[in-house]
């Protein structure tokens, strides 16, 4: 009979326990669709502030912003973590056409073209060179110095489109980006120009990062990006007309390091203030737009999350910090910083979750942790079934919370639907009016309510300063 | 051993039969990605043709394009259905005013608007009169002659963001619409306008059917719909001044019906050329957008599966339908042809799918059939995993297949993301821009795949000419 009664309150115990669960779940995301702000600060952040390239002014702007509105929510703490951040500017709008050299005539078409991020900027009077069209390191070797020697290296690799994640199509192509001067240099060109990293057919170029690694100054060949639609032209004239030729002229400028800061607030824990939770994402974005989905979403999302918390009236045991990191974009300076900090002052990061896929509608989550540890998560898989939050996979997590990893910490980071993300990647189309108030704040309503399971029942740790298993 | 045997040729055979399915679908996704006609198809429907209301030329275009491009399909069959509809027309641009009328002198605000489909006109002059706000039918009861005879009643009723099914919300307030002016007219109201049913703040107003059931034409008042910040204006407006009056001008018209078609396509089956499978979507959109969302997506969606599957070196075991239904916006004649000639012709329809809520990023489907048969179609969910469908559950299936129900038939609805779908839903906004190419494109896929699954295994059937299990 004891036996049956145990069982019995046991059964109770768990049902009123998930009910709760399923209760607060309930409350997060009626609160985020109801009465959120975090579409109200994204619009804040894309038009009255925009494009916020670390270093530059608005970046400044940025971080004043969000730091006043953080101390707004009444959180515990809120504060500046300094940390030197490159400084890149594009300089004057850039130039790139076509030159079809024919006998009696030249024609020149306009292209949409941009500068990327790190490049060198081309002479005044702009660069004019032959073309060689690749779609791979490969086929730049293959083609050597004879080829390439005093040309433009076109690299035209295109996103593969039968993959259903686009982050993978993006991971196959953006080396291309990244390392393309740095390769075709070796070979003696003169400059690179790539293929978009988009899906889509369009005339919006895309910026990002790329690095000239240890090459010597005279070596660093201008580098930029034209559209998806005057790539398909550029390669098939190519075809017709080997000897075309590319002229493209761009001023953009590398400054020495200027200081910058990390936004940082905090909810201090009730039972274990020394165990972080972080939520974050990155303050800096590309300057063509006003970085909306890249990554204005994924900061105020994780703001939002500490907002909802208190809102919901959910008082963590944990701390739990919203950290919008500087300079993910071009040298992840923040996330490094942060991560340094943390161990000169040994904090010990159990949970750190990152937004930075854009602001569509969320599947779920990619974790970044033991396989025991995701087994625990995944218990908590059900509690998320009727908001269509369905994707737990182990992945990477996002950059800015990548140096934090280490044996014990969960590393997470949302998924949303990701099917129109490069669509505006980089390019002066990811802008406000692309993001959709429902889809942002059921972003925001699900990285709570893992926040708020993750703070409630933890997961166990390898080692650490106690076992953590409530 | 024989059994050891016995059990591994069984396993080997459903492993190569898995693997089969797997690399079937797998190409499939491939064909709608990379060589896709769908959003090709969608472009002209949209924008070469446009909005395309029943009996309206544009409504005929339709026809006769996508009847043109099934039969360059190759297809088995293709045929026009005869259906009667009707026709209601906008007339000019509609007008309306918040007038307040303050001691010295009038403030006109010009509001977003538009007739509610089914509506009659106003006068030549337009209609004013004092407005009351109600918010349900059960208020405008409780408010009765005295306050609303001889008034405009504005129906404020907002879809309740917190559900995470739009549809849901959806459901829970198109009533206003549809019988808005039928319910108010009962106590003497001069005219309804209605808040627009959409969950975005924007300035776009939302048509859409209504109807005055058995009302004698002089109680059949004018009906329209104003934008949801308008809705906002004139309720806050409302609070200060209850006297303020609205003015409407609108000459929309109902016609004669005239005559019209559903466009079906048909591959005969191999093995089944009597039992039918139909997918299908509707050609008739409202006329203030250019329908791309609602319907053309299911239109393109609809022929592509019959594409993908001949592209895919599939041969159906039975027949499938592609079936372009026309007037499921305001009559549903096209459905109810369709189900009345197929009993008729005592055509075994053993399953229906539809697609008709937007073009987005494909979630799974509802399926409005026997639990037995459901827990059968479950069995082929993990085939689905890889392209993130997730969502198989009971539900509404669509209008058009409705009329096909029966004890045996499995009915499906495509179920894409719905968060932006009341965006653009029956408004200026429902565009082709808003259509995105990948995401159109999936949802082909993910109806291929379902029929592709469906044609091979079946399901039980209770009852019908043969007992259905391959």
């Amino acid at each position: 009979m004891n036996r049956i009664i145990t069982v019995l309150i046991a059964f109770l115990y768990m049902f009123t326990y998930a009910q709760n669960d399923e209760a607060t779940l309930k409350t997060i995301y009626k609160q985020s669709l109801t009465n959120g702000k975090s579409y109200e600060w994204l619009d804040y952040l894309s038009n009255e502030i925009g494009g916020r390239l670390s270093g530059s002014e608005n970046a400044q702007k940025a971080v004043e912003y969000t730091k006043s509105e953080l101390e707004a929510l009444g959180l515990d703490k809120v504060w500046l973590q300094e940390v030197m951040v490159p400084k890149w500017v594009r300089g004057e709008k850039e130039e790139g056409k076509i030159i079809l050299n024919n006998e009696n005539s030249t024609i020149k078409i306009d292209v949409n073209i941009c500068a990327l991020g790190g490049s060198t900027a081309t002479s005044d009077r702009g660069l004019q060179a032959k073309v060689v069209e690749v779609k791979s390191f490969e086929e730049l070797e293959a083609l050597g110095k004879a080829e390439i020697e005093g040309k433009i290296v076109f690299f035209n690799g295109a996103m593969q489109a039968d993959l259903i994640h686009t982050f993978e199509a993006y991971g196959g192509c953006s080396k291309q980006r990244y390392s393309g001067a740095y390769e075709a240099s070796k070979f003696g060109a003169v400059g690179v120009i790539i293929r978009s990293l988009s899906l889509r057919q369009d005339d919006y170029p895309h910026t990002g990062s790329m690095s000239y690694q240890d090459l010597p100054n005279n070596l660093r060949i201008p580098s930029a990006a034209i559209s998806t639609n005057d790539a398909n032209t550029l390669s098939e004239l190519l075809k017709k007309d080997k000897n075309l030729e590319f002229y493209f002229k761009q001023s953009c400028q590398q400054y020495d390091d200027v200081l910058s800061y990390n936004v940082i607030g905090e909810i201090t824990g009730s039972e274990f203030p020394n165990e972080y939770m972080l939520v974050g994402g990155h303050l800096d974005s590309w300057d063509l737009g006003d970085g909306a989905h890249d990554d204005g979403a994924g900061v105020v999302q994780s703001m939002e999350v500490l907002r909802l918390l208190k809102e919901s009236g959910i008082k963590p045991k944990r701390s739990i910090r919203v950290v919008l990191f500087m300079n993910e974009e071009n040298g992840l300076r923040g996330g490094r910083k942060y991560a340094e900090v943390a161990t000169q002052n040994g904090e010990n990061h159990v949970f750190a979750l990152e937004s930075d896929s854009g602001g569509f509608t969320p599947r779920g989550f990619s974790f970044d942790c033991s396989d025991n540890n995701l087994a625990q998560i995944e218990q908590w898989k059900s509690l998320f079934k009727p908001y269509l939050i369905h994707f737990f996979e182990k992945g990477y997590s996002g950059a800015d919370i990548g140096p934090l990893k280490n044996e014990n910490i969960v590393l997470a980071g949302l998924r949303p639907d990701s099917q129109r993300y490069f669509d505006h990647h980089h390019a002066a189309n990811d802008t406000f009016e692309h993001v959709n108030k429902r889809e942002l704040e059921l972003g925001a309503a699900t990285m709570t309510s893992l926040v708020y399971l993750f703070d409630k029942y933890g997961v166990n740790q390898i080692k650490g300063e106690q076992q953590i298993k409530d």
